[in-house]
């Protein structure tokens, strides 16, 4: 196949999956160790690698390791600018700690996935570790199913066919995302990982219907009880209320959280 | 031509180029932007916008128009963990503004171009402004100097090639590295930007005699007159001595800045 007749998407996408493979524990590879990773022929490797690092985006040190390069620094700075979250929404995420003892997320959504926005860690030991910037799954999660409200068919489709039930989850998928859109609040138990539950609450824009973000109380499902989780969503729908006054629409008709201020 | 036969390259740099329209400035853009300012056709850009929107690296907000997307936060992250300077290093960073009433940046080369990776600002109104993560040329400028130095030949051809001057410009180039090498230092007038002047020297990791970096200082040339810049040049060598005794090895085989603390 020729990489014109896609639009060059599947060389974007592993130039995309090559950078990914690094991370705070993974600050460096060997091109060894990025064919083995990458699944890719060696000189595909060097090509991607050449081609990120003439950008800057990946780093060649003395001693051949490969490693995140300081081009990253310009679009850390242009992310930081689009997607800081306001400091009085920080306030709201920081009581919703205070008032759960768990770990509270912002989430939006990208296309089939969600992202971590900000994060307020809660106080526990045992805790909901998601860093800012991660990408997490759609098809599972009490977020997901706030971030898919309002959603289109296509978009639930491909998020069902993304989960381990394949394609048919999507009946289910539609039901849960209806009842969310319903209550005003979704809860989940274990379905992206087991003994890890959350209640998440749908943060609106200035305008529209459909959340701009959700936001999320997880921790281990042994602290998620009927009875805690009635306090949770009374909590989470309260803060996610105050988040949009306050004003969250990222890349909307309104100002961005960051920009304008 | 197809995109194998370069290893999808173009598409990759397309890709990053589309990226790399985003800024502070310009947080947002309608698809009829992106396909004038990139001069591609419309249906290449809706095919790179889908890719990187479904990465979380590209937003597309209610109102259709796109932005920089939540996905770059990981990368961010990802950038501080490697090119984070450490606090020591910028205390000397901060001196040498005392010293100098000059803005100081820290530069390191990535291929063929240099990137700012710390700054510390100068106290005065007129002055020389760099953002963290800005790629600027290697042609010139006293920092590019500094940081060519040990460079191979097929490198110094490249960075010429990129000058107003063409590829001719190798030899003065080659002399300027030299030049640098040998005193330590360099210093630039006007060679960037008009008005613009520059004292820079290396900094060294605990192996090797290539640089991992140039410290600079940057003004108006006013101000940098025969004698501020014999004063400068011994402030900017002192400081960057301390900072190659502190280390700043950027994905060398000693940890990176950042790393393991």
């Amino acid at each position: 196949m020729s990489g014109d007749s896609d639009g060059g998407v599947r060389s974007v996408t592993r130039a995309i999956d090559m950078l990914d493979l690094f991370d705070e524990r993974n600050l460096r590879y060997t091109t060894r160790e990025l064919v083995e990773r990458t699944g890719l022929a060696k000189t595909t490797v060097l090509r991607l690698v050449g081609t990120l690092e003439q950008r800057g985006l990946l780093w060649t040190g003395p001693d051949g390791r490969i490693a995140a390069g300081p081009g990253l620094l310009r679009w850390a700075r242009l992310a930081h600018a689009v997607w800081q979250v306001p400091e009085a929404a920080r306030a709201v995420m920081r009581e919703l700690v205070a008032d759960t003892a768990e770990t509270v997320n912002l989430y939006v959504r990208a296309d089939a996935v969600r992202v971590c926005v900000a994060q307020e860690e809660g106080p526990q030991r045992l805790r909901h570790v998601v860093n800012t910037g991660d990408e997490m799954v759609l098809w599972g999660g009490a977020a997901s199913k706030v971030l898919l409200i309002g959603a289109d068919d296509a978009t639930l489709l491909r998020v069902a066919a993304a989960s381990p039930y394949g394609p048919a989850h999507v009946d289910r998928l539609r039901a849960q995302v209806g009842d969310a859109a319903e209550r005003g609040y979704a809860v989940s138990h274990g379905e992206r990982e087991h003994g890890a539950s959350g209640v998440a609450a749908p943060v609106f824009g200035r305008t529209g219907r459909t959340p701009v973000a959700a936001l999320a109380v997880g921790g281990p499902t042994a602290r998620f009880t009927d009875a805690a989780v009635r306090g949770f969503t009374e909590s989470v729908m309260g803060a996610a209320r105050r988040i949009s006054e306050i004003g969250l629409d990222p890349a909307g008709g309104a100002p961005a959280p960051g920009e304008d201020r």
